[in-house]
């Protein structure tokens, strides 16, 4: 399964942070690219910032049409919008997991700024809440794609990585490659 | 078992909304306050509106020294810290939860943004990493709370909410309260 992240409702200057912070979620959890619907310098080269250091190949893609992007993507995967109006997943989540293991599909996870539109909701296969009270989409995001995971991304090694953090007690234990 | 969390190196206009989104995913997930070390209108306002309007009874504290706060909190109370550098959440999850449980000790979580003092390392019963990768401590802190609370926070009922939103497959199902 490869998981793919849909940010909408991005807006420049007042959310160049949270997308970035949304955009390296996605990678530490084992997303393979995060797309946008308008470029954005700040967070694309943060992203490949942090990919040209830490190794991997997470992509940062702008679409023109994230409706034609979403709508092909379903015909072969599945599609969860992530929204605080949506399903409870403390009980939708098994049956996503299930979905997902069952047919094998990739994953277009949809994370909206502000107010997202209709169509999004229509389009989703799932429309899923994290928690009923206004927190943060870089939340929601973790913790629905840690619960999809179990953990198993948080410490992959990755590809042309210069630098390598090893969990440590009390110490920072860093390998950083030299030049 | 309560949990508070103490947001350090905050700075200013630069975090204000990282903090912010720090701040609502800790009441969301079930905390009870979260103090901060010098005063921010624009969050301590952002919180205060949230609780205004969702209920519930969490606050936005300010200390003087963390320090000093964490220290006496640690007399009865267990800390944990954080951190990218911390031993693997995975491994050592399952001794966090059951060294709150058995003792019914209250939880101080301490979430940096950026560098944070030596002194909060050897501080800190435990410094934990919520993967070894760059991302965001807004997805660390809601992953751990995630799975410390397994869920059952995020869906709370709150006193005195004037709106209230019931989970929904595809409609926005939203109570709000007239004046």
């Amino acid at each position: 399964m490869a998981i793919e992240i849909l940010r909408l409702g991005h807006r420049g200057e007042r959310d160049k942070r949270i997308s970035t912070h949304v955009a390296l979620t996605s990678r530490a959890l084992g997303a393979e690219k995060i797309i946008f619907t308008e470029e954005d310098k700040h967070v694309k080269e943060s992203v490949e910032r942090i990919v040209d250091s830490w190794g991997g190949d997470f992509k940062f893609e702008v679409v023109k049409s994230w409706r034609t992007y979403a709508k092909r993507f379903k015909d072969n995967g599945i599609v969860v919008h992530l929204t605080m109006y949506g399903e409870n997943i403390n009980k939708i989540m098994t049956e996503i997991r299930e979905d997902i293991s069952k047919t094998n599909k990739n994953l277009l996870l949809i994370i909206g700024a502000e107010k997202v539109p209709r169509e999004a909701y229509d389009l989703a296969n799932y429309n899923l809440s994290v928690g009923n009270q206004p927190h943060s989409e870089v939340a929601a995001l973790a913790i629905f794609l840690d619960r999809l995971t179990e953990g198993k991304t948080l410490y992959s090694e990755y590809d042309n990585a210069k630098i390598k953090v090893t969990p440590s007690k009390s110490e920072k234990c860093v390998f950083v490659e030299k030049d």
